[in-house]
């Protein structure tokens, strides 16, 4: 690091906070709407962090760096706490005035569109401060997908690189055809979106409802505007509809866009999107048939719900439409254990993600067979590709780092005096950027208001951990990151 | 496979079950001693079963198949099954006559020197039972051992080869020292068997106590000959002598040997010493504190039950002196996650054992400073060694199955109504070898009697997977592994 590259990160991170602050004048104009005297304090705050990010842009201005390795993962970790502490800044004032630790937590947990929430009684909450939670899920979904379509890639760390996707297209002018796929990007993020507002209208939510929902439910987010979040509408539709979109946004964003621009489907050419829906019906169908026989519910109602529930908790939305902890014990398990599993990669889920899956069955099948015959020579295959020795290590050292990270992060929690269930699902809920945990306090029914300043900022790490492929955020505990 | 190899499969199992037969005289005499009428039983049982293997061992008789790779997981795989079979036997008749899954789940779990029970009422069994069960402990002990130091290197699925560890001495005579090492090993367990069974007797215990105890620390397996454990003794001496020799008999068994016979401590020169004694005096002295502060028990008695609990399961021994569950949530969360750790590499224990850690961590801080120098070559060291990129192969592939298989299995226990904790604690212990869960049920104070027949035998399979470390039983799923 040198004074350069960190100039450079702070303007960078001054121009989020300037767009940031301009996005701020959305709930203003909410508030304004419905007449609630808020709309002073989002256009309090634009005018504020938009006049001290200026400052801060106009200060720091200069000739771009060389943008090496060690910059793109600085300005990853400056980014997204960037947006994490900007956006805490209206919570602190609007509503019920949340604290520091409290506003930083909500704003994180939109951000990295995870989803957990200290708010209770959001039925009464200030539509501007509902409106920014949901915006925060919006822009985070946004920026996630860029990031994993574009950065994690070039870093290495995970995520399919734009370019070999569309390798096998005759090429001549990548960025050229960046900027086509990113203005496509927008469209079909902008485009889903409306269709998922426009259908959960037609299914009897509200017009701010439908939008907010629509915006938590794209980013696979899963703030909502109700304490009850998806059981309050008392619609299958609703849920029908829910479940049909957060799956959708799962999926990697360059399949729907292959989709929607060129009416292609080359979905199941991508090994990761039929484990994925693998899993999603093994853990819907299961749980369903589990609640249909040991509670003796209606099947059509446990498969309403089932699907429904197990669709939030894998596309790591974290919306529920029932409190599926008293379906029984499998249930809880298979909750827990779902919670690590995730979506696609270029999507806006979070977790360890389908592909991972794919390339770690790859080598363990590989691995056994070289076990008998240790002379046969076996690749790892991912589709039709094969999978090279460097990615198949950056899967390890993801798997293994998720997996410490969440022993570390549990203890930690359980010192503030969090039972098991409490501190080893809230801990992983929030890695895998998932919502609620599997004890009654932080689950489906529950929410996060009565934890502790220590216990947000442990969790609200363990978001940004999660949302940036925690490798990210580890390199910058070596001390040769920051040598000049 | 082919016939020659099964043939030769049934012939070493019919010697096991000859030399196990044997071994049933001893708590036939035990009960004799005792003037308890079980000595039929045992006597019985070691007439039936050893006139069964003897047949069988006649009828199989030949000239040795070609040793192969296949060969060895097969022979590995059914020993330790007939191992469980045929010591559960006498369990079906003596005592409490439990039923299969009964007595297959105790046998089971004295050969894999795990320790958890489905007996309650201990303390009024038959004397010869009791030595029937550390008696399995102690011979699994020795197996294990065995296993860990000659066969899996040979296999490549783990342990420290014998020939790699003493490679620093000029050898011309592999054999030859093999049998001394043997001889060496055979003595250095008695030794320290009689040892531990003297201090226990010299501390306190009952001379039938002592011997029992003796057997299952140094197998660091924990079957009790009561109910509450090591809680029955109330003394401070038998903990301290117990946190000991637990300690010790997790270390590897080359070692001691090296210790007690050349007078050389080598163990600092091995890291995975280190970072088991390290874990050791961090969970121990974390939780000792905690259980003072939280709980204003005296902090030596504190530190007596931190050390000797947490001792207890990072060796996978599994004895407890207290509920450590009721000093709060961090006992609990610590002591669930420290039934991951497990001890070292050659030594009695289970887990994912101190030398993976070593390896893992590792390869997760080469791989962070390859995320930004990525065309540096960093190798993976353990301790003056460099670790090949097969070894670190095997041990992501340890990794991520045992993680999976504790996936799988505790969504399978789920299913038989047992909840979370329960569900996600009982395979991890069995699956480690460890013996108490984190729920009430089957914590330190409770037992695995009221579990059914389904769950007995899942969690039967767990402790069988965790001992031979799970690849060894993986390969036999491999369609190619049955091929002829």
């Amino acid at each position: 690091m040198n004074a350069t590259q960190l100039r450079s990160a702070i303007y960078i991170a001054a121009l989020c906070g300037l767009y940031l602050s301009t996005a701020m004048l959305i709930p203003a104009m909410v508030d304004l709407y419905y007449g609630h005297s808020d709309w002073k304090v989002f256009a309090a705050c634009a005018f504020m962090v938009g006049a001290l990010s200026l400052t801060a842009a106009m200060a720091t201005r200069g000739p771009p760096p060389v943008f090496t390795k060690r910059m793109g993962f600085l300005l990853v970790n400056v980014l997204w706490a960037t947006f994490s502490v900007v956006g805490a800044i209206p919570m602190m004032f609007s509503g019920p005035q949340l604290s520091f630790a409290q506003a930083l937590f909500e704003s994180v947990s939109g951000i990295t569109t995870t989803g957990s929430t200290v708010l209770s009684g959001l039925d009464h909450m200030p539509p501007g401060l509902l409106m920014w939670r949901s915006l925060l899920c919006w822009l985070g979904g946004i920026g996630i997908v860029a990031l994993g379509l574009f950065v994690l890639p070039f870093l290495r760390v995970g995520g399919m690189s734009f370019f070999k996707m569309e390798s096998s297209d005759t090429g001549d002018k990548p960025f050229a055809r960046l900027a086509t796929f990113t203005r496509a990007f927008i469209g079909v993020y902008v485009g889903i979106t409306i269709a998922c507002a426009i259908a959960y209208d037609f299914a009897g939510m509200t017009r701010f409802d439908a939008i907010n929902h629509a915006f938590t439910t794209i980013a696979t987010a899963g703030f909502s505007t109700h304490d009850a979040s998806f059981a309050y509408f008392r619609s299958d539709a609703i849920l029908w509809v829910s479940s049909f979109f957060m799956t959708v946004c799962s999926l990697p964003f360059s399949i729907l866009i292959v989709f929607i621009v060129r009416g292609r489907l080359d979905a199941l050419r991508d090994p990761q999107i039929v484990v994925f829906l693998g899993y999603l019906l093994f853990f819907s169908v299961s749980a369903s048939i589990y609640n249909h026989l040991a509670n003796d519910v209606p099947f059509h109602r446990a498969l309403t719900h089932g699907v429904f529930n197990f669709a939030s908790i894998l596309s790591t939305t974290g919306f529920s439409s029932d409190d599926y902890l008293g379906w029984g014990p499998f249930a809880v398990t298979a909750a827990f254990f779902a919670t690590f599993a995730g979506g696609c990669s270029g999507s806006t889920a979070g977790g360890i993600k389908a592909y991972r899956f794919v390339i770690m069955f790859g080598i363990i099948h590989n691995g056994l067979k070289r076990l008998i015959y240790p002379s046969a020579i076996y690749s790892v295959r991912y589709g039709t590709q094969t999978v090279d020795v460097e990615v198949q290590r950056t899967v390890f050292l993801f798997f293994t780092s998720y997996i410490f990270i969440w022993f570390v992060g549990s203890m930690a929690l359980s010192t503030f005096g969090h039972d098991f269930a409490t501190s080893t699902s809230a801990v992983l809920t929030a890695l895998s950027n998932v919502g609620p945990g599997v004890s009654d306090l932080i689950g489906p029914s529950g929410n996060f208001a009565t934890m502790n300043e220590g216990s947000l900022y442990i969790l609200s790490l363990m978001m940004l951990l999660g949302r940036l492929e925690v490798l990210s955020v580890l390199v910058l505990l070596l001390p040769t990151f920051w040598r000049t």
